[in-house]
């Protein structure tokens, strides 16, 4: 029988109906393959690009590169004020927006990096966030990464995006409003206690290791949905240190692999969530990965409403993404299941 | 140069974004064909589908019927309270989803259907909007359609559904506060003015006949997003008489047919919001229709921030989608222009 779940940070209502799973689809078929009208952009020897603005390796034997997005969606013009149309209100759209090629090489998917190229992805992230923090103007940055035709992807090479926006957005304020009122009412973080609870119910647990815990939600918008957090409070995914890079992109790039392998996810977007770069802002804030699997087609009924539908029960997807292996947690950590 | 548009009943912004029209995309192809693996379940004569709980035509010779869904996301089960698991809150799905097939004929778009067919669609809205109203537990309804693989259809037979919700969910929330926020500042409602602004415009004002206006939005999130208003102030969809179900049967035909001729439009949703059945809450709310077509991806942006970037600037789609025809807007109501 379906279920109406709620996050805990933002209050947002979820849908699990996992009797939907086994509704008739005449759509259903293989994801369109890639059709190549113009040599890869992004390919090294054909790149077509504007120049980068980092470059990880040598001009000539680049591993990772990040160059600013030909067709941005915001413009590092000069900030402006809000615009009164009369009653309309608009302002232009000033920020940055930048693409991370994640290999020279024509791969397609993280899984097929090198450990030490996963790392270097969020090292990507990491460095130019803290460029973005001396932007007067910018508020947060979001890395993420949109991979297949049903996530948004446009091109095939593996590759990742970090825009800088102009103030805080909808979805990041929410979160933010949620810790902070949960701050007020039980005086600690509620991802940290999302972690605690997480590890001691071990029902969405995915992986556990030194760093980091990966877990699918309770309130699990989408199928197969996966969050990846680190274990110490830290507000601001730019404060991650080499250690922890070097866990994290071993990590993600494991997830990665068995939603592929294991849960035939070919299309999905992560979302690299972070407090403002304004500091009074994320106090009981808690950086963190959301991997969203685009399984299901978001339909009239999530824009009507609000609401998203779930033909995955989280606990099951956590089944399949631990691969059925028996939960291994770090011992310090399993104490706190009393 | 992109910007950013502020909608002006929920404060929501909008990136529009026209640039981003010329991306090249590896994966754009023909929408996959159907693939029947089983009969059709909405073709007459081979129905596959719960009792009909109403019938437009006789028995034999049905012109319309309303079926529950055979895959509910909200059963009709008795309406529980929320259960508090510890730290995580969950309640059943308690509601109606049900089914309306649209034609016995195995059409695929509300545009093959005739004059009297396509105002039979909205009045089975009504009618069961009428009823669901008679139940105590349910809070309000929406009716929906998706059309096309990409707005998550599963079926290609001529249908739409309408679910009766426990709560009044986010999206409604945040319209009709929006709404009472400006009856509060400026004592009229935002939407009665958002048509005369329209109509005093005449940038983006697609259809203005009798009784409707139609115009794609200032802050639309999809390209070619048009929405439909009475014009008379009116909160709630199921207060319509016959005479308004007859043109807005014919004007939702004429509005799909262009998005389908004049844009290339294959796949979308439309969203018939009404105000909660509790009177109280709607005074200030004004029904109506927003038609979404999806033709981009929704990527890793918008579900990072909340922000819709939209790639069709809304003044040129209300151009295309008038087909370049003089605006002909009733006489009695440009006056409002002055």
């Amino acid at each position: 029988m379906p279920e109406l779940r709620q996050d805990p940070v933002t209050g947002r209502w979820v849908l699990i109906a996992s009797n939907r799973a086994d509704r008739p689809n005449e759509f259903s078929g293989p994801t369109p393959p890639r059709i190549a009208k113009t040599p890869c952009p992004f390919c090294a020897g054909q790149l077509c690009t504007p120049p980068p603005v980092a470059i990880y390796g040598s001009d000539d034997d680049w591993q990772l590169r990040v160059v600013p997005n030909l067709y941005p969606a915001l413009t590092t013009a000069p900030a402006a004020d809000v615009r009164e149309d009369g009653f309309f209100r608009k302002s232009p759209a000033a920020g940055w927006h930048e693409v991370i090629i994640e290999s020279p090489r024509h791969l397609k998917s993280l899984s097929e990096l090198s450990a030490s190229q996963s790392q270097l992805v969020f090292r990507a992230y990491r460095d130019r966030m803290l460029v973005m923090r001396q932007q007067g103007h910018v508020a947060c940055a979001l890395p993420f990464k949109n991979v297949g035709p049903a996530a948004g992807a446009s091109l095939e090479h593996v590759h990742s995006q970090i825009v800088g926006l102009p103030m805080v957005p909808p979805v990041l304020l929410e979160e933010l409003q949620g810790a902070q009122r949960h701050f007020q009412q039980h005086g600690d973080c509620v991802f940290c206690r999302m972690i605690r609870e997480e590890l001691a119910q071990q029902q969405r647990v995915v992986i556990a290791n030194e760093h980091f815990v990966a877990f699918c939600p309770h309130a699990s918008r989408f199928g197969y949905e996966t969050w990846v957090l680190p274990r110490d409070h830290t507000a601001c995914f730019d404060e991650i240190d080499d250690e922890h890079l070097v866990e994290l992109g071993g990590l993600v790039k494991q997830l990665v692999s068995r939603l592929e392998d294991d849960c035939g996810v070919t299309s999905y977007n992560y979302l690299v969530h972070s407090a403002p770069f304004d500091r009074s802002r994320g106090d009981h804030y808690h950086w963190h990965i959301e991997i969203i699997p685009r399984v299901v087609q978001v339909a009239g009924f999530e824009w009507g409403t609000g609401i998203n539908i779930n033909p995955v029960l989280p606990e099951q997807a956590a089944i399949q993404l631990r691969r059925n292996a028996f939960l291994r947690i770090y011992e310090e950590y399993s104490d706190q299941k009393n």
